[in-house]
């Protein structure tokens, strides 16, 4: 605990459920709120939709900000939307939305929030170790992550930090709630414990991931991720591809479109018939048409350029005119300008 | 999915969460039931009162039919509740209560619930591979599970299975829920997915455990737990220790009371120091009264026989008279009426 703390970069209180990173979501909506309580949740994705899906569940009263998908919630928007309702209690938003790649701008959107009553609740799920986030300076009140991203374990461990202004809303939350409850287990970890039966293989490999971030430097990770990102756009540029959020991308996933008329399905299932590699599919109404590229966590450029090489192969052979190499050109530019400055020298 | 419905001996709908057993015990209480709902709670032990807890969390109106720690409540006690309350919607019990050994009488509490409006929620978490529980023919409309009892993998997943009568329950139940909403995961498994990211490493992991399950058979499974349970009374007997339950005794865990003076601490703690073995001390009041002692899933009597000679070593080094073997030899005496019957031939 004192090691997702440390990687977390927080002096919250930092807290792990034996849950998907759904179930941390759930647990930021049941232990700070009442019914009828008025949110604003940001939604311009599937998760930003689980949000708005979620805070109805509960009998919350959100005003629901959304844009279209691949794009994101502006900080103006939401400090207007605040300054017409000075009642909203919560304001909910994804740091890094995973369906379509784009990352809101988390930073600007805490200097608002931080100004009002509200807590700032953030799904940062594939967030944290790809973007920078900074907790306690920002005024992030709510941080929510899960195992299986850049932790770099198996889904099934979920994380929330919890703020002191959102424990005093914690004092006055009337909701139903018993597994996902925050002040419970918050008791229990004080003691070394878990309300619940914890998830014990998991957290014995959360131990190891995390002396693994704690020696690089969670820095170096975001860092890492950040330029694989990079090399990702460069490499669909040099490719003709365009990307599905050229405008707010994120540095967990890429999501690039497919060229016009070809199934992102057949670049998917490419991928696994050709590489035994697996990227993803576009979900719902993007299926189909955008395919996603993962570049967080113990992922690097030997890794970045076989994916490349891997597209560029997949493309030409479903009919999309392709110069072999091209892609992965993009991306040896990318790591030769960052890390390859100084030759090595005998 | 198919192997744990199997393993379950049940055609009712079974499904996974990603969460520790104490989730599916909320699932049942948030899915089936709105609040101000009249329910029956048995209690006669930490998890008795956790069913107490919970439904009382979410807003139910339980009766608490208490019994002391050791004991259990008798079917004619809940029968006699049932007939004075018609309004009662649903029955909460544990088929084996960990916290001291004891189980219920699943059958005849089925039988008398059965006839009535409410539905029969079981939490068979030790239960289940240590007892029979017979879900269709008895009717248990809620039957919950988890992954590191009898089915022998760790902590991180439990299950749960839903009787149409409790589907039909589910249908006017007015509850906030979302991450444990059933109806949504049964919708999901049906298409062969689950509504949040699921615990894939314990999901291959259970695969293996349901397929060496259902290889040997459920019933064999349990006829190994209840005999290890046999084996383990007659050597407390043997070594002149009191059992915590001989009336009702469960065949997950055994629980002993130390004798008198003897801190159960010193039997736990010479166990890991002398042996590297776990074995349980009492909770909450019963701590330092009594060791418990689990003999399920994956446990055969050659670990019994070295449990019960480090126990006689940890009783005689701790000041209780023992002569060393004795216990051993009431493990073997079970076991060669059992199993020895027919001598071996070249």
């Amino acid at each position: 605990m004192q090691g997702l703390k440390k990687a977390m970069g927080t002096s919250n209180d930092t807290l792990i459920l034996t849950a998907s990173g759904s179930g941390a979501m759930e647990a930021s909506v049941s232990n700070f709120f009442s019914m009828k309580d008025k949110v604003v949740v940001c939604s311009a994705g599937k998760f930003g939709e689980r949000w708005a899906e979620m805070v109805q569940a509960f009998g919350l009263d959100p005003i629901v900000l959304t844009e279209p998908y691949g794009s994101v919630v502006s900080p103006e928007r939401l400090a207007e939307t605040l300054g017409a309702n000075p009642d909203v209690k919560g304001v909910f938003i994804q740091a890094s939305e995973t369906s379509t790649g784009a990352a809101h701008d988390v930073e600007a959107m805490a200097k608002i929030i931080r100004e009002t009553p509200a807590i700032f609740i953030v799904d940062a799920i594939t967030g944290l170790g790809t973007m920078p986030l900074k907790i306690d300076e920002w005024g992030i009140d709510i941080c929510i992550g899960g195992s299986q991203k850049s932790f770099m374990i198996p889904p099934g461990l979920a994380f929330i930090s919890v703020s002191p202004k959102a424990w005093a809303m914690n004092s006055n939350s009337c909701m139903p709630r018993y597994y996902f409850d925050l002040k419970r287990e918050k008791k229990m970890a004080d003691k070394g414990e878990s309300s619940w039966t914890p998830n014990t293989s998991h957290l014995i490999a959360l131990n190891v991931a995390l002396q693994y971030i704690n020696d690089l430097g969670m820095d170096k990770l975001i860092e890492n991720a950040q330029l694989l990102a990079k090399a990702t756009r460069h490499a669909a540029a040099a490719l003709d591809l365009e990307l599905f959020s050229p405008n707010h991308p994120g540095s967990s996933v890429t999501a690039i479109k497919t060229p016009a008329g070809m199934d992102s399905g057949l670049i998917v299932k490419g991928f696994r018939t050709h590489f035994g590699a697996i990227i993803a599919n576009g979900q719902g109404s993007m299926q189909g048409k955008i395919f996603r590229m993962a570049h967080l966590g113990y992922f690097d450029f030997a890794d970045m350029f076989a994916v490349i090489a891997g597209l560029e192969l997949l493309l030409q052979q479903n009919g999309h005119a392709v110069e072999l190499g091209k892609g992965v050109a993009a991306v040896q530019k990318v790591y030769a300008e960052v890390a390859m400055r100084q030759p090595v020298t005998t």
